[in-house]
């Protein structure tokens, strides 16, 4: 069977310009990720933001299965050409995994046709719980009940997002928030899973049941063989 | 209780080009919209695409409650800077009501985030039946368990639209054809909904049941008094 | 424009049991709603276990357009023929409003066909949040962003329940806790939602916000002019 | 990798008391279904009505993954202990995939919560054209756009069951009826397939797309590892 071509996407500015934060990941965020998922037997590339076309050339895109997406900081830095291009190719077919800040990206309010940069936020380093609420989801395959985080950025509701097709997971802060943690959503051949952890100033990718979640989510996204759709002007399908 | 206030879009360009489409709607097809939702005790203006700035000027806007949107050709005239301060407005809460060929318009697209010129036509003016499939939604309210149309364009699947928040009503085609022909959706603080007849050619927009329709879709878009959401950076909604 | 005709079902257990639960619902937890109701102009009975067919009789189901359920220590002296007959109303289109521990009511398992007794609880008297995640419903008209509640049991996800056809609140409880609290369904051509707070022990049916998040699922869940659905053996619509 | 265990349940009566449905299935339906199954690698076991607790046994039921149910006539003559086992054991898990008339047996009605009965029908072996209307769903894998059955019974909307959790096909008939024929519910731990084709004398479950379709439900709707779900009076998940 053909391994799963993943290819994890990151700003990777944040591991770069703060010290800090580059001690929790050395390799970034998209190193921590592409880690992991070579390990569940993936096939992964990495590419940032200061790369040519941002590492997303038409070769990339068009030999990847499934695209993760990190920024935070740098989003109106990705150029619209490029943004353009990871739309159609989610169309297409493509599946897309849209981590943490990743929700304020072109890519996603476009695809999502929203303001999903809107939502309460804090970086306070309190507890996470996230409470699975879909346990029949392929993307809750194999995990707990609830997965807690021990330090992590707060993001409360209002999320400005679609109504999503599942949502597989809520967020619990100690700040009194909730939060819409794990959404799907499908558009054209294409899925879409966004998922909430991974503030870069804790070490929260390395967590087994963070990397768990996101190895099944990529899985999920793959695309299955699609159907050929017909369109524009058409014959009859029936005739008597 | 303040009337509804509706604003009727459309492109107006078959009605005055084509002689046997304005003998069929010779105030054009937003003059026929607006006349029975004015008789369903609406505040109707309209507003066409050679007026400037589309007839959508802020002032109109801002003082719409749900607008209606009717184009087929010249989907690619319509200003950027037009269809961007429309999804703002459905994003702050207005209600967009999408007619038959507006499918394919900029600004479903952008609310959408897929292809939504994608699927299938064929002017045959054979016959279309749209079946109820949800009839607890406040948009099949009074209506018959079936809406037949003796003569319309056929739109078949597959439609390149998100999947929809509620699915009220599925057309049959005499050639063979289906296709999810009364779409609900709400993004941000907006709700849409699609509908699909309406071909230019057929005087569908005085078919009593398709006026009922638009009608009980109006009033369902209409905002209503709404949250004040607070974002970005938060301070805590619980403090022990 | 005819009142809508409520009946407000309780259990009146506790208040008559407990000298202290008494104090709080001095009228029953029937009569405290009843009476909001009356206020919001509605025509309002109130039923309860004791009476003869717990005061359900036919002519009392068959005049109700919505019916509001809250039960907690004796579901299981509901009889099933009142189960079975409430049931079938809900089919034809009574709406349906199950509070808090009516999660557990023989009613809300049979239109769920799941375990919807299934859920962690806590009678700890903390604080709950619940936060609007659907503003444009019908049923957030009016209300906050937010809904803070001083002191109620506290109700954890897994929620026995299929997916909500919308859901509309999700609570946050002090212990880490989150859960399913505004719940929208459809079934035949009843609605349906169950909202969560309203423990015995703490006062919170005079919330004012909670008033008005009944006071507005009534006015969603009363029956619209529903269509006559013809079934069976059956001639073809169309014939060419 | 271990096998998915199927379980194909028929009523068998049709193919035993009519000469000429048992010529189209001598083997009966479920030993049709049986031989396809067996073909994609699955691990399969037949149960009919007359057999003892009609063939479902405690050790059938825990030992099955996915449960495929055919009936038609005789769903009054199912025992509701029967019924009761196997609705608990979806609620667990299992898998369910109900076929055709299936939509009337006992099982999908307490599934449900509705009158799963209700739909239109005519005997008079038109054609039916399936069109896939969400081409990422695992279920239309390998798929084409539409399936095209030369002769069936025609079904019609409304169709009597809660909005499905995802909607993979619309039927046209010839007669002018449309039917929502691939719906997929969760309730519990377990996943609910309904497929609409497959009236008895027909030889449909020979058609290589149909088949297509049950082996990528029962591939759907096979239980993955499922967490551990905690209940009832709990401790708090956080404490300060």
């Amino acid at each position: 069977m053909k391994k799963i071509s993943v290819t994890v996407w990151n700003e990777y500015f944040h591991e770069v310009e703060d010290a800090a934060i580059g001690k929790i990941y050395p390799d970034g965020i998209h190193g921590c990720i592409a880690g992991f998922l070579k390990e569940a037997g993936m096939d992964v590339r990495t590419a940032t933001l200061k790369e040519p076309e941002h590492g997303l050339t038409d070769e990339v895109l068009n030999s990847t299965d499934v695209l993760i997406w990190w920024g935070h900081m740098r989003h109106g830095e990705v150029c619209d050409d490029v943004v353009e291009k990871v739309h159609k190719r989610v169309k297409q077919g493509m599946g897309l995994i849209v981590l943490h800040s990743g929700h304020a990206s072109k890519i996603f309010g476009r695809i999502c046709g929203t303001n999903t940069g809107e939502l309460k936020w804090r970086e306070d380093g309190g507890k996470e719980i996230l409470w699975l609420v879909d346990p029949t989801h392929p993307i809750a395959d194999g995990l707990p009940e609830k997965i807690v985080i021990e330090h992590e950025e707060m993001y409360g509701e209002l999320f400005g997002i679609p109504e999503p097709d599942a949502l597989v997971f809520i967020s619990w802060f100690e700040g009194g928030e909730v939060f819409r943690s794990g959404c799907c959503f499908h558009r054209g051949m294409g899925k879409i899973f966004y998922f909430r952890p991974g503030h870069e100033s804790f070490p929260n990718y390395f967590h087994k049941d963070v990397q768990k979640v996101i190895i099944n989510a990529v899985k999920w996204a793959a695309p299955a063989q699609l159907p050929v759709i017909t369109g524009g002007k058409s014959e009859p399908a029936f005739v008597k």
